[in-house]
């Protein structure tokens, strides 16, 4: 540890750091050296290392010799200026910023103008020959300086200037005299004494120090925890520090700050592209207290500065080979170089800027598909609040399904449904979904629910619908009766107009402009390239004929999992559906399903058509049966309400049968109850009409021509012998139909993973099962003990508290649903080394949670449609990512 | 395959068998050859393999060359015999006995006298000189040939021989003539021609061979399956066939038949006991035709008989060096042995057996611990039904604790209360029982509930009572108007005697007499060895100083789970728990808090001292928080009941709060919700409060001078940075009142295992937990994604499809939750490898599951203080089992 390098210099003619050094040197450190390296004017500097700062956090003190290097990296410093820190004649400046491995815009602090005092600012005015200047540079100091170091909110200063600009009848900062910045400075000064009970530090020495401190503090303020945490970025990385010297654009009219992108950040358009101000330091621009003037007009004003900054930023660009988001400064005529990194862009930017540096030959097709964020595809397949929209967030829920949908409020599926047909868009409100909301849902545009994660009802199926759902918005209190929910004292009542966008999981009261998605060529062009790069299949989930075609309009390679209990819940079927669930015999049972095998058939037969050629893997019946019974409490009120009407005898015994029937199935924990294959060994005929159903769909298209090949899922299986018996029922079912049909359909039959125990014994469920799908959902709700429809009482301070990175329902987690998968994938491949296998909960369309199949072993994914592109792209970067390893 | 043998001699002078051929040749096949080797008399005969029973059927037909074998081993027989098979003149006669592995009593089949036509008859009758006897070997013939191979039920021929008896007037079986046994065989002969269709076969080979044939059908029959279910034999060993030649103790008045025990298996005294009938054949013992007479009366019978008799039992008991049960039959004053093999006894013969065969010095101590079924213990704990009774079982239910328990029917918990004052014995009867009825459940002889598994709430407060319980007892229907419970048309009312069997399920109508259990010093003795031998350490659970007591005496090194949430209920406590779930601020809930910590600190001094000196293992609250508070329909009746009367506001105010909290708390899968470490990381002041009456009850113990280390345990663990957190709560906790008192406890934070994810990832775990204890329970219903309470449903259907073999809640499932603890005991110990580590769930008290945690390397296991005997034995057990491995 004493012999590490804790300091690193740039520019002048000595750079010890390069662009490779991101980790060490922060973003912004080493671009600054690299710049540097490659010959841009750069200010001369100095960085304190990210390992610095991990260490100062950890020990709450500098690891020994840091200090003793900064002071010599000063005097370099000095040197290369000529100028002294302190020098009362000839003094130099420094900035202090800070510079994380990633880019963490606004984040952490900048102290600008760093060694000014009350000596040293009049050996600038004189060495400059610009009195105001140095007073002005003074102010800007005191202010930052007290901000981001003293933590004296700017508004206080901000407020002496405007009172000062309206004593002298003028508008602008740059209006001000050099008499009334001197008295600025003066206020200032009392101000960081009455707020601090000190004075300020007239020791550069000390404020350089001070300044360090507080940017390394900085790393663990707030707003910095929280971006991480957003941004998945760790917090032991730390920051860097860069001490550099300071190059003013408030110099005059030939001097000026500005700041461009080397394409059009919003389009992608090939274009310089940025706007500068003159006679100014760089927080002005972004302050927009002036408005800045593009930066075509520089060429007219400083046309040789213009050509040199055109020169720098296409070397920027060919050297880094991306688009540059670069800051710069000019003074009385020089221009400096203060920063590059890559410019952030909107998705479709991201999209026609890869695209089109692949037709330029800037980047190959494998960089060009792994510079899009494979979450970003989500914004173009979906509407998207406008930017510029004022927004009103009243309450903030989990992003449950993407995109942004307004609409009036109703509360019940079937108010959704009757203003759908009169025509008016609707957002859905309720406690949670069922499966009876389904109507209600599709006809909405969007579903906001107080209960229920990431993999609830509501959440699963508005992704699958490709609707807007915020989902667990825990702080909303939803008064069925007075038809209105409310948050703390904003009441919304049915009828008013909301806002919700599923992508950031806000409700915003009252109608906002939304921006229509646009499904670009490029899109297409980078999805092609990913599909000749990836290795692993995507499929989608899909329950439909109309599903299974948006799937393959996106691309899906067949279907994954279709949930066979979607198509119970037919308004025509439901009834069939109780019938067969209150059959008191095994006969009337059979009886009930017969009616229902016709339907299930229809189904499969336009799956089977819309996925002509491609696999279609059908999971048997898996929810508890109460789940298709109405519920206990609406019964309970409607016998009360039958009895005191005076109600025929036969309605109320008909009620009573039905409350028994729910009664009988209630359970305590139907998640871990009677479902799955636990129905398909206690009521095998249930299985058996499925089977049929689907062999008798296969052999109706073998006559057409059409071959299909059905893989039979069965779900929940923790034992072999639970696939090996239900295996008798599918084949002799299966076979039964064939002999039938005079006809052989080749099938599979498979097994759903997603028990521990499947996984733990992975090796002998493979002796009974053709293929494995990893029903990560279930597999995460019982690795975890988490119900995802309880776990929004805690997990959500588990994420705040940092307990869990993310939600584990959202992103795969790698280290224990993982292992499990890991092992069952392992164990499985053990018994039968060819053996077929896929994962198909919800982390199927979730880039990390692909990339983590990817490399596991997985044969395929499979998630809802609107997600098939994002899997598409994030397989091709699992390839990419591991052969730059 | 086609060299193996499948055909074994024994007796004469060839036999080819020994006793370890056990697998091969069944036992009794084995016990033979093994007689044969020792010189004792045994009628020769033949033993064909389970191997072929096995191959048979499985391919439903005899591997070749079996039936040669059969041959050539029929003729070494007529030839030591000098009879020939079918021969009119000189018959050989045989019998064909199942044998399987291990002793089935019952369960196979058995046909004697085996040979016998219309023509052998004759030939019998002459060489015998004894006509009579001959058709009374031939008429027992026909009728078990027609029993076990034709299967035509005994009673059809008993009811003509009964008839025949009432017209000659006569009583016994003996008394019947020679035309009379003649009149029978033909009358047998023509009833088996109206069952079958078909002639009884006079081919001797024919009958041989259908006889064959039966003896391995029945190894499938259900009678035999069932038992192999009971008592855990797999259904692949198969069964041996033992074909002999025929003694008879039926040629007159110096012939007879008997069985005997080298000790009495009920007591377990050293004495010859048994029985034995004059001029009888076998079965004539066991059917209690006639009252068989005591083996001593031999003595004056047949003197030399007796004593040849007595010299074998000693040379077999010491041979075989335990207790046997012999069979024999005495020819014309020749003594054949026909069986030997270790004798089935009671527990206390058990118990006194292996103790004084030690004295004896027959076995050692390993010999004799190893002689112990551990499961039997219970039975010598527990009041159990006197053998003798005649039961009327109306209904049957999970054997959830065990021991029998009588008393009138209750339907509520404070009926079992206010009864108990009066003195009266009450069963309480309920749907499922909840923390609530823990004072009505102390209060009862026993509980029976409808609902529930064998870790239901009622199963494991009634072990942890050590009072007899039926759980999920699902055939019966309580009507709790009406106070009365029905099974089919028996119906049960309030105050009716009913008798309940825990070790069973059995529910017997009225008052049975019970058998008190008798603490014998040889299960101290045998208990004591027990210790010596084991090498991991047995704790109780025990959530009070009274529980804690009754471990101490049964030998529990320490507490290995004390659940604090057991202490919340008590009647002054419950309304200041509710206090704390309603309080609105952190505040008001440390307010409850401060009140309940003086009563959880009594209640750990109170363990503590009762354990001094042995490890304590405290749980924090576990159970999600609704457990708590009152039943949500209950509190909506008493609100409709309020407002019906015209309460006051207040009152109903309140009831409404109350609902507003059960509703807020209520969860979809509270098994997955918010509870143990959640409600630690939510509500951290529980906790605190906790930790804080721990330590405060150490320090007052220390300065009493007994010295206590607290282990405090962090239930429901998922992720490292729960215990993480939760640690820090605690240390602070603790730290307070050690600065509090100036003193110093010595403690340990560790977490209970009972997620996949914390056995997944224990080696992150371990880096926080100072010790494990594997929550088997949970880890169970997480793995196979069962939950105890509904798995009711399902689980019966697989026990009896033969999906599982056991009850996992009841035996621990080696394959997937035992992959699951050894994992975690790997991951542990790779991280820290002096962890402590135990188990903790339902499973520490059963054998196997106790022998699988030494083997996989446990530290200690804790159980219910009931069952502390029977895991101190079966640790001790698995150290002897591995030893002669």
């Amino acid at each position: 540890m004493a012999n590490k390098k804790f300091v690193y210099l740039f520019g002048n003619n000595k750079t010890e750091g390069k662009n490779s050094m991101k980790d060490l040197l922060g973003g912004k450190g080493a671009n600054l050296a690299e710049m540097a390296n490659l010959g841009i004017p750069v200010p001369p500097g100095f960085t304190i290392t990210t390992e610095v700062c991990v260490l100062y956090t950890k020990n709450n003190q500098y690891p020994p010799g840091v200090l003793d290097e900064v002071n010599r990296a000063l005097q370099k410093l000095e040197k290369a200026n000529n100028k002294q820190f302190g020098d009362p004649d000839n003094p130099l400046l420094l900035s202090v910023r800070s510079g994380a491995g990633v880019s963490m815009p606004g984040m952490m602090d900048t102290v600008l103008n760093l060694g000014l005092n009350d000596k040293t600012v009049t050996g600038l005015a004189k060495k400059t020959s610009n009195e105001r200047f140095a007073y002005d540079s003074y102010r800007r100091f005191l202010t930052m300086f007290s901000d981001v170091v003293l933590g004296i909110p700017t508004e206080n200063f901000e407020k002496l200037i405007e009172a000062r600009k309206e004593e002298l009848g003028v508008e602008l900062d740059t209006e001000l005299d050099t008499d009334s910045l001197k008295y600025l400075v003066e206020k200032f000064k009392s101000i960081i004494k009455d707020n601090t009970g000190e004075e300020f530090p007239q020791d550069p020495r000390k404020q350089l120090q001070m300044a360090i401190d507080a940017v390394f503090n900085s790393w663990n303020n707030q707003r910095a925890i929280k971006y991480r945490r957003l941004n998945n970025i760790p917090d032991n990385w730390g920051t860097a520090v860069n001490v550099q010297s300071m190059v003013y654009g408030n110099m005059g009219e030939k001097s000026g700050t500005g700041v461009a992108f080397t394409r059009d950040p919003a389009t992608g358009e090939k274009c310089f592209f940025g706007e500068f101000l003159t006679n100014a330091q760089g927080e002005d621009v972004v302050a927009g207290i002036r408005t800045p003037q593009p930066i075509e007009a520089l060429q007219d004003s400083m046309p040789e500065v213009y050509d040199e900054l055109v020169d720098i930023y296409r070397k920027l660009e060919n050297h880094f080979q991306d688009m540059q988001d670069i800051e710069f400064t000019i003074q009385e005529g020089t221009l400096y170089m203060l920063q590059t990194r890559t410019g952030k862009r909107t998705a479709k930017a991201a999209l026609r800027i890869a695209v089109e540096m692949e037709k330029e030959g800037l980047i190959d097709k494998e960089t060009a598909v792994s510079r899009i964020e494979a979450s970003q595809i989500d914004k173009v397949l979906h509407p998207m609040i406008d930017p510029g929209a004022k927004l009103d967030v009243i309450a903030t829920g989990l992003p449950a399904s993407p995109g942004a949908a307004v609409g009036k409020v109703v509360f019940t599926a079937e108010d959704a449904e009757e203003k759908s047909k009169e025509g008016k868009q609707t957002i859905l409100v309720r406690t949670e979904t069922s499966p009876e909301d389904i109507g209600g849902m599709a006809a909405s545009e969007g579903v906001l629910t107080v209960r229920g994660g990431m993999t609830s009802h509501a959440a699963v199926v508005a992704r699958g619908m490709g609707k807007p759902c915020v989902a667990g918005c825990g702080g909303i209190t939803i008064d069925i009766d007075k038809k209105e929910f409310t948050n703390g004292n904003v009441t919304v009542k049915e009828g008013d107009y909301v806002t919700i966008d599923g992508s950031t999981g806000e409700v915003i009261l009252g109608e906002v402009k939304l921006i229509s998605p646009e499904l670009s060529d490029e899109l297409d062009t980078i999805l092609g390239w990913a599909d000749n790069i990836r290795s692993i299949n995507v499929r989608s989930n899909a329950d439909t004929p109309q599903d299974a075609a948006v799937a393959r309009e996106f691309g899906a390679e067949g279907i994954g999992l279709c949930r066979t209990e979607h198509m119970f819940f037919g308004e025509e079927r439901i009834p069939v559906v109780r019938e067969m669930i209150m059959a008191e015999s095994s006969l009337e049972r059979k009886q009930a399903l017969e009616k229902l095998l016709p339907m299930q058939k229809e189904d499969f037969t336009g799956i089977f058509r819309a996925m002509e050629g491609y696999p279609v893997t059908i999971r048997l019946l898996d929810p508890p049966l109460h789940e298709f019974l109405p519920n206990h409490e609406e019964l309970t009120e409607k016998l009360r309400e039958l009895k005191s009407k005076g109600a025929k005898q036969s309605e109320i015994a008909e009620v009573n049968r039905l409350i028994g029937g729910v009664e009988s199935l209630k359970e305590v924990n139907p998640m871990l109850g009677h479902r799955g294959c636990r129905l398909g060994i206690t009521y095998p005929e249930v299985y058996e009409m499925q089977v049929k159903a689907i062999i008798e769909a296969a052999c109706d298209l073998k006559k057409e021509g059409v071959e299909i090949v059905p893989e039979i899922m069965i779900p929940l299986v923790s034992h072999v012998n639970e696939l090996k018996v239900i295996k008798e029922t599918v084949k002799s079912a299966a076979q039964e139909v064939m002999d039938c049909n005079g006809s052989t359909i080749d099938y599979l039959v498979g097994t759903m993973i997603e028990l521990p125990r499947a996984a733990l014994t992975a090796d002998r469920i493979a002796e009974e099962a053709e293929f494995f799908s990893f029903g990560t959902n279930d597999l995460t709700q019982t690795t975890f003990g988490f119900s995802r429809d309880d776990a929004g009482k805690f997990l959500p301070s588990y994420i705040e508290n940092n307990i869990l990175e993310q939600d584990p329902f959202a992103v795969l987690d790698q280290e224990g649903v993982g292992e499990l998968v890991k092992i069952g994938i392992e164990k499985g491949r053990d018994t039968n080394s060819k053996l077929k296998i896929g994962i198909c909960g919800e982390h199927g369309g979730e880039p990390a949670s692909v990339k983590y199949g990817h490399n596991v072993g997985l044969n395929y994914v499979s998630c809802s449609p609107f997600r098939v592109p994002i899997a598409r792209l994030a397989a091709a970067q699992a390839v990419i990512e591991n052969k730059n390893k």
